[in-house]
């Protein structure tokens, strides 16, 4: 039976989005609609004062993309599994908690969890659970495609759709992030990268004519993460957030999150609110408001070889000493210097760990119509020097505190060249 | 001496914005900080989900467009004119309350103000004021230029660049609302329109040569309005949101609002929170965010010569009684009937009254380089046709009541034709 | 069976257009790929240095579109039906001459065709005729409904997919020309269009909801007239170029034209040299390629009432005798003076007559799903004031003579008002 | 003085090109017209089908971008330094052949020229020399410059802004051949190159902070290269067209180039025609007409190192012997194998030496204002890896001959692994 269509949403990037009743029945539970409150760049609206669009629009476009690629596998999936595809999709970011990424540190240290294991609780604990099974849908499988853990091991390619180096997620994001920041380096033909994929032994691969394309979407990732992900005000502002977030921690409450409803009664504008109500957090809220924000004094890039030392430094108590340290010897209070890594705990950088491109399998068509698998690093001398980068250390502090920690940051971590500058 | 800029700030519509030192300081202030809390089209994300620009890009982009047109301007205006211009362009908001319009009703009720009262009271009276006078400008001109009120004899066109039918707000708004939605209606060539401004008799006037565009801006305006701002599910958000600050207003203190201060602590995300909290107005709030919305039980649209039967229902009394005579007929609560009108005081629509286009000011440049004043509607049917529209009433209520409040209402209006449909 | 997919062509406004191998067998024809030295819009490049676009291009888009809104349909055309309607929109300006419709007097002329006519011809005589049968296609019936001259009673859409007032044809170029001239009048949501169509009686109709699009689709058409197909350069180079055939029409060897291959041997490129070498028309073409173009020494709007008038001009006797008159009383000579007018067969314009909106079917949708036909222009007064829209008539003359032809021009047709001039 | 201006060109990349009244004197020249019947992609179109973009729009940008670079440099150009430098830039190309970088070999060959020798010439000694000088321009002057020769020595820059690895001319032509071609790989932040540009010791150099955009550039015109100017489709038709050429030399008169007219008098529609007719060339025209393209039967890649071998295959003379030797193995006639190597002179590939992009000056700004040089590759190591990219050669066949032709170029020059694709 074909799908019974509801009708179109408007997508500035991807014009009409065609849903199914079953579609809207879930697009129209609370989880979802409250995505409409989670910001998908918390921070860099600092950088780029147009980016503030949401959660649930790039939940939107990302099911659109998955349905497009289903659609385009030569593989002939069946309406009911693409329909799968496109609502798992759809709720694979259900699990966000407030200020996206920003709030992972604190679920990690206070609940044990990830987004992605929020993701599934709510999808087969809350009322989505009941809703997918009113339409015949199994929550826990379409929970666990939602975070690509399904582990169907003879078709891999169902996690990788949504959850792979080249997966439909970064791709809506991408060019999503670009065009409301206007930052000008996600203009990728995505496009081009969804009609040349195929299956490969079960693997989502890619055809070597779209090498082109899928070297331009890798550049455009790191340029993103240095432009717009990890650009100094927008980390600036994540790390205020986050100070603030620990300092109300009891007040919202994180601790005693039993139930899903809990949990999703948080989102943006509950938790800046309480944030700017509370007395702990109210200072840090307030100084965001006026634009007072925390400054870079010193800032570091570090290549592949140096990762045992940012692996360090991604241990909280470690860092915390040498907070410590840099603090000491810069005469300031110790809460006054945060140290920033990409892939720390504490102020996590999501994206970073994926930066490594070397997963994608890429294939080459025979004239018999033969795939042939390719080591992707092997074609693309791009690809194989963007793999390598790039793990960055930055110290924030007040403005006034600026050039002391500077110094003192020098003597700890030596004196940066001027190459080691990420975003400006 | 020339400006000393203190740099870009990235737009997605214009590239790059440049600003200022002195501009640079007024968009860290708090009063300016804040409107990146304040969504430009409130209620309309729920029809266009990428809809959550803020008030705060949208006066970049005034104040950039002011520049633009300050410059092109063939009358040489000076940088300390064009720096006022731009600042006034940069402040024309910072007035609006949570929800921007929506909230409108409630200031005029309660404290007896426009959005553009508040404008200036914040310019002259907030940090602003002392911002502004600490560089040399007269916070009373820049507030009276920035709601288009300093009243220049000879120079009328200095509020005319920030408030008239084709001023730079609408510019802006016209083509960000178009970008942020997708919705398609708005991608009007503005700068056409700037680049063939000129002044006549100290009033802004456009070339008969850009009349094409022009029709094309008020169409798009027009359009934009039933297709945006009219669209039946953004009024149905906008009614509900209105009723949950309405049950709200004391827990809110909006009556309470002595200083600037007061009145800037509230935002978007304070309100929300607010009327989350609060038990009389928690109920609706809890429906929106489960998109559990009113519905349009009945439409009509009137034209110019059924003006004054408008008027009469933007009469809060009358309009009561109305719906009160409907839900008596529908044997539903009072409550749980809403009438919409566009210029109803108690669900604003702005931009209606100003649909009006008859007061654009064009000229003939003749070979000598004399420029003759004409009438616009005279030159463009198309402008004289569009200058009578639109007047639109609406019935709203819950979903369960649709049916009988539209019989009922159908007794008190008459049966609507089909060609009463605004928006779809 | 499915179809048989060759590939993707990259268009840079619909991305990727799908083709199947018959597509593919059929662009490589010769007629077909002929289209790429026939321009779009012959002679607005000397007013948009951009539009360099060719019917090569608009042809594959125009097959696109009607591929989307074949299958859009809510009647379920089957695949091979599909591939017809998608066949004929490709062939659909096969039969176009050199400078595409500035051609076609002459056509009229000297063979008593228009360009529809050579469309059908070639399509059923020339190698296309065998290229179709060979895939098991009825060239004829091909051939007619690439003109939409099927005629089948109870299916008129398939007609007026592509030749109506809202077909794929005026689609497709209401958004190419924009895009390549740059003009910015047709950015219009042409999807919209699409999605909303369907069929009333056999006919295509467009729904209700649609309509604040079909507004900005007529407006944009007709600024697009203003603006690009009759902007004051674009008609003077036309002039000048008609002027070229008809002196070098010997040397072209109209009348001689007995075959679809002597008929396709003509592009623009061998017209165009032919024009250069031949002593006769060396001196039009010598003029245009310095940019010496001849100026619009008057210029006169008409409505509908004017209707009669008009067509009398277009009589090529009564213009001849007045061109004659105009240049007694300027003392000029008489091939000095060109009368203008859009609809007039020696410099036709095509799409003037078409302008008439009032042909397009639009329906209401009741609850039940019964579809309602309405009156457009009652339920549009945009569209209303649109249809009585625009003649014009002009005289051009050489830049030395400008005043003398515009005195005389004056003196037959009376002293034009301002609000006259239509582009500029 | 300031400038006077003539009024406005709509360019669909830029909007708005202002031009003065002396730039408006030059473009209507015939030199410049003449761009108008120069395509900028020979060839490209038959890959995609809207690239029929010419020079002449090419030029106005490459203006355009000259003035906006020249105002934006902090040095203080004067107006009348802009004026000269915009000139130059609108010129750079007036000395391009028909089917530009296409009949370049024969340029060399036959009268020992490149096309920028012939920019110098026309400036100096056609129509345009005299225009400049009634403007009071020193011709010689504007000559040089136009080809990044003026070689002042405290000024590289003015050379630098037309002519290096990251002028205007680059910039232009990435985003337009993008725009035209719908490629997808050229959406490049220009302007953000722009902003960011200084002198440093006379030299023109990028702020380190633009090195994002920078590599984003660079990537972008490695893959445009390999995408559009060197895909295999586009190769074919020119090495068809140049075949063409080298047989009608004798009608098209090349040798017997005394004069910039009888240059001038060649364009893409003069050489075109007389292809067609000449008897010798007439047969590859019709094939390309009918799109019966050569195919690639062999293909390969190859990286630094093997520079010097490419170099041995520019040689005309030992290429020929190896296409002699490859066509007696696969037993066909000599002149049906076609080696092609990008930087080769019989079919040249204009961008391919400027590929190597380790000359751009980059500087790094300290607190106090100092401008520090630094070495780019080091800063970048995506920069370092595409500064030693590409080297591609091909044999080209008639398609019945592929794979006898595959296989005698596999006994020459090896088997090709996988990763030798270029394009697709």
């Amino acid at each position: 039976m074909s799908p019974q269509y509801w009708g179109f949403i408007k997508d500035p990037l991807y014009g009409y989005i065609r849903i199914t009743e079953i579609e809207k029945r879930i697009v129209d539970t609370q989880p979802v609609q409250r995505l409409r409150r989670i910001r998908q760049l918390s921070g860099a609206e600092y950088a780029y004062p147009a980016a503030n669009h949401t959660r649930f629009e790039h939940v939107l476009g990302t099911m659109y993309l998955a349905g497009i690629l289903s659609q385009s596998l030569p593989i002939g999936l069946s309406d009911q599994e693409i329909q799968r595809i496109r609502l798992a999709a759809l709720l694979h970011d259900v699990g966000h908690a407030p200020f996206s990424h920003l709030f992972e540190p604190l679920l990690a240290k206070y609940l044990g969890k990830t987004h992605e294991d929020m993701t599934f609780w709510i999808t087969t604990e809350s009322e989505l659970s009941s809703a997918l099974r009113a339409d015949g849908f199994d929550s826990e499988e379409i929970g666990k495609l939602a975070v690509g853990r399904l582990g169907d091991l003879h078709r891999h390619f169902l996690d990788q759709i949504i959850r792979s180096s080249v997966d439909v997620d970064k791709m809506d994001f991408i060019v999503r992030d670009s065009y409301h920041t206007g930052a000008g380096y996600g203009y990728v033909d995505i496009f081009r990268l969804i009609y040349t994929m195929d299956i490969l032994d079960g693997t989502l691969a890619v055809d070597v004519t779209a090498i082109p394309t899928l070297e331009t979407f890798l550049l455009a990732r790191l340029e993103s993460f240095r432009a717009i992900y990890f650009h100094r005000v927008t980390r600036a502002v994540q790390i205020m957030i986050l100070k603030a977030l620990e300092q109300a921690k009891d007040d919202l409450g994180i601790e005693r999150i039993k139930t899903p409803e809990t949990y999703l009664a948080l989102d943006d504008y509950v938790v800046w609110s309480t944030l700017k109500r509370y007395k702990k957090s109210r200072g840090i809220i307030q100084d965001i408001e006026q634009r007072k924000l925390l400054k870079c004094a010193y800032e570091r890039t570090f290549f592949a070889k140096d990762e045992l030392f940012t692996s360090v430094l991604t241990n909280e108590a470690v860092r915390k000493q040498i907070e410590g340290e840099i603090a000491t010897k810069a005469k300031v209070a110790s809460e006054d210097v945060s140290i920033d890594v990409p892939s720390l705990p504490s102020v996590p950088y999501h994206y970073a760990v994926e930066i490594e491109p070397m997963d994608i399998p890429v294939f080459f068509k025979t004239k018999s119509g033969e795939k042939v698998s390719q080591r992707l690093t092997e074609l693309s001398k791009v690809v194989d020097v963007l793999k390598v980068f790039m793990n960055v250390i930055r110290v924030y502090t007040k403005e006034s505190y600026r050039n002391e920690v500077m110094k003192a940051a020098e003597t700890v971590f030596g004196k940066p060249q001027l190459h080691d500058q990420v975003s400006y």
